[in-house]
């Protein structure tokens, strides 16, 4: 699978979830306690009071837990949006009762620091600011360390939607203004998908007791029952965490960090080079891509049509991903998950066939 | 496993979870529909209009998902609580913002229809009733029927939280009274957790819309994107969806929902039987257990002590439960899950080899 997660896991973190476990007992407290204190570490090695909070669900409930649990109900929160998942982040803010203030720009263009600050100063009632690091709808890297400054500059706290890039590009967990990095179990850490985390600092995540206006989504609440008792309030995932554990296990044994951002870099080069000898056109420009998921513009050919691109594609045995832009048709390639530079050139070569097979010549 | 879930699955549900699927292939889309389309059939054979709306999480998740997308906010909601999951429902709606007007019986009593008839002439503000069918914190089984004619006699609809009965017991679908039947995928049909689900006539799914306060939570808008696309809003556990079209799988096969609940009766009858024998006593009268969960009193030996026990049966290969009451000493041993009555005696005999490893010899 070349998709953006649910990704392809390793044959070991399948294999994890084999076992059934008890949500009460000890060795899967064990379990638990060993999976949030990789994810910190993946995070910072540097800081020590940041905690990470796990909860059930996709990404999108792990953010909106977030926005709940520290912008006051009827607050005010800056969105920065450049894509599918930036909109989200607003509707999230919206349907919960935080007026989100939105800041649009063109979705292959990065929101400027100058521009934040500027709004952060004409909107002095906006407590937070939330951003998604990397935008999956295009690939596009947000220039999260600037912007982490401009909000801090401005006395204001950050929400970081890092789904598709922890544990492959930093993502400032050290920034004084970081107040809550949001990401799940089934993307760049390769486990498979069902739950949410948060990383928050300790006293950030105390200072919310009693603000969160939802009992599912309570992230502080979780956090100290949590210390308390070793287990989640309500019934774990039990073997998702188990596969996540796993994942980690295999993501430390791999080099951490630096080796799982290598890959992927060179996974993503691989797609980009030999789908530009095809022919096709990437949507970002070099500079602003993430080694995560390429968007291409899809070809001019009239016989081209992506499903049935995708449907003899994975005849070969690939999974590709549609487009997700409201300007341009385009389609997109992952290059995240338990696969290689081998996996991406045949990738391409089923891609190249495929589109013989279908007639579309001109790309 | 002796617990009410997480619970132990059977090797083939496990197994089910070594492939990995996009969650945007047709094919994920036809193990969505497949499992909703049974969990619809489990509920109601003689109604049509029955739709069954997944949810990402718990079933904690999905029972605030139903209160949120059914009951305006600043709405008020008559809960009947008689124990935990009761007392978690109430708390659900005032951290949302739905006034529960509570109607508390103590924990071995079931609430009573008359009481409930009166409480709703006294407020003709509450739109709905919740009551949970199976209360796990004791196994007691409350009278869904006899609670349904009173809330439907006073025009009020009806959200049962149906977690641990789902396809074991009646729950009632029929009812012209009953609006949300909520349950989850890692109890009685003997999945893996990390879904919740919930089952809503269509007219009332399309009324709702717009009324939901939670982007993640909003029934109405996953089932009208369902219907419309095949997919889940937002990244599904694929994994426990396909343990789950397994289970079901296998639970048709057995024989539906009369062979589930004749396997867990014969379950709990021997539990029972057998742990009378030991000296054991039952918290609750014989007429308003289920046959999913037993609680029992605690040994009255100065020797007892539950964590004790609990690791001493465990290394003899079970698992128990602790008690969840607040007045009485307990615990529990659960009868559901892929085990059968040759287990229920195993267990019974490691309790027994346990306590007399212990020095427990006061019952």
């Amino acid at each position: 699978m070349l998709t953006p997660g649910p990704l392809t896991t390793s044959d070991v973190t399948r294999q994890a979830m084999l076992v059934d476990w008890g949500s009460w007992d000890p060795e899967f407290a064990a379990v638990t306690r060993e999976v949030c204190d990789w994810i910190t570490q993946i995070a910072t090695t540097t800081r020590d009071d940041l905690r990470c909070v796990p909860l059930q669900g996709s990404g999108t409930f792990a953010v909106e837990a977030a926005v709940r649990t520290l912008v006051p109900a009827g607050g005010s929160i800056v969105v920065l949006v450049n894509g599918a998942y930036g909109r989200r982040l607003a509707e999230i803010c919206r349907r919960s009762g935080r007026l989100p203030i939105v800041h649009e720009t063109a979705e292959d263009v990065p929101p400027d620091p100058a521009d934040l600050a500027a709004l952060l100063a004409a909107h002095p009632e906006a407590s937070h600011v939330a951003v998604v690091h990397c935008e999956t709808s295009t690939g596009m890297l947000n220039p999260l360390a600037a912007i982490a400054d401009a909000a801090g500059a401005a006395g204001r706290r950050l929400i970081v939607d890092a789904m598709s890039s922890f544990g492959v590009l930093p993502v400032h967990a050290e920034h004084p203004a970081v107040d809550a990095i949001v990401a799940a179990s089934g993307k760049g850490l390769e486990g498979v998908p069902g739950m949410g985390f948060v990383l928050l600092p300790e006293a950030v995540l105390l200072a919310s007791s009693g603000r969160c206006d939802s009992l599912a989504m309570d992230l502080s609440d979780q956090y100290t029952y949590l210390k308390r008792t070793g287990q989640w309030r309500f019934t774990p995932p039990t073997h998702v965490v188990a596969a996540l554990r796993s994942a980690l296990e295999q993501y430390v044994a791999e080099g951490g960090i630096a080796a799982r951002r290598q890959r992927y870099q060179a996974n993503g080069d691989t797609l980009l080079g030999e789908m530009t000898a095809l022919g096709f056109r990437s949507f970002l420009p070099a500079e602003l891509q993430a080694p995560i998921i390429y968007t291409f513009h899809a070809p001019r050919d009239e016989r081209w049509h992506f499903a049935d691109l995708y449907r003899e594609v994975k005849d070969r045995g690939f999974i590709l991903y549609p487009g997700k832009l409201t300007q341009a048709e385009t389609f997109r390639v992952g290059c995240i998950g338990a696969v290689t530079t081998e996996d991406l050139k045949s990738a391409v070569v089923a891609i190249a066939q495929s589109l013989a097979a279908l007639g579309v010549a001109q790309i």
